[in-house]
């Protein structure tokens, strides 16, 4: 992979104020994979105490669209069109990983989907499993 | 609507620090009907500067199951158990606003629906349409 | 709407054998509406007798995709991209019918939604809502 | 696993009229993953000749369904609670296949997913991914 694709991801990652508001980081960036994760912590608790789905959620889109992001042209970014997301167990540890990767890239659409698993000590479960759609977009 | 259950719901939603992280209320509580906003503000934007796809998700997602607790018995409250967004416009503007309704509610799960609108002074836009289904849980 | 628009919907509509097999029929061509209706029968049933769920995807699919054609120029034509479907109600009665609409028509990307109701007699029972996205490709 | 199990699946199957209506099989019957073959002929096609995608759509949710159904007890069966799918490729070639698994097996909901392939000679082309949920529910 061009070293300057995964500079073009970490650039665009730390132009995401929201990725800063609930403390997530950019913690792997390969061809058609990059992996997101963030510290559960009060601040972004839903009522019951565990992570919120919103927070499972943008680190799976994310990672999913940076994963897209990974095989087009310098000159291109992308845009989310549609993402489904199934919750599976309540995300509950240290830290939520997204792992997001590329099904299918077409040259107008890619399909993408994103594992988000919670990490307590040496466990980890799959909490969200993400399936959607990025558009490439001309910068 | 019995009044307990308007307080319910805003008691619950008053534990929810992310909602807190991102500035989040809640404006209205109707039988199967609640509406959340959120300011559209820096500290929740993406890389573009518009608002996060994962606010507009997290709003749409706790007006849905809010609308869902509204039918529910004092002593249930709900969970997501899988949710679709498409989202249709870029989130510019002052606000966002997600109204979340029911669609159908079972006995073992409820089909709920948002709507997320961004508000630009007195125009408002269709950014995202949510599709999903929360499971009521004993407390 | 310009009447070829209708002709092209019927036209296509009926160079689909697989809605012949299920003897679906095109009721009705608005702008961005379109109506498909299938008779229940046991040909195309599940192993509990009601109609099988793949039959309210397609006709629902269907009218979604049409729908989004109505808007197109007479040389494009539509695919799905993804869709999205939650089951209601068990589909039982004399007929399935599907109503799709068009939710956004981007330049790209059009948002669709279908809703699919089972008719038995007078009475009228939501069965399927579904969420999707088209695509315009030239023909 | 029980040969119980798999002759409830191969009876409940065998009761589907709408799979003997699209000439669909069961192919191979495991714990928590089932496989459904569909041969490609005129009959089940779209308006471009390809096989249309509630075919591929209802084989991946039968074999997904069934994949659920090899985990529940012998006194149980599923419904499909909601389904996504993103279509990647043209349906074309021989015939269609259907592998349906099991992501997570909950108490009160069963989280799957199916790939669909078009096979043509030696060549597999994944045309669908599919995401859903089934529900157990009593005989």
């Amino acid at each position: 992979m061009d070293p300057k694709i995964a500079e073009k991801v970490k650039e665009s990652f730390s132009r995401q104020a929201y990725m800063r508001t609930i403390s997530a980081s950019i913690t792997q960036i390969d061809q058609a994979q990059v992996e997101i994760q963030v510290p559960i912590t009060p601040s972004i608790s839903q009522q019951q105490g565990f992570a919120h789905a919103a927070v499972a959620f943008g680190i799976g889109d994310s990672a999913a669209g940076y994963a897209a992001l990974t095989l087009l042209p310098i000159d291109q970014e992308v845009v989310t069109s549609e993402m489904k997301v199934n919750l599976l167990a309540p995300a509950v540890g240290d830290r939520l990983i997204a792992k997001g990767s590329v099904v299918k890239a077409g040259r107008r659409l890619i399909v993408v989907q994103a594992h988000v698993f919670a990490q307590a000590g040496e466990k980890s479960t799959l909490v969200a499993l993400m399936q959607g759609t990025m558009v490439p977009v001309d910068l």
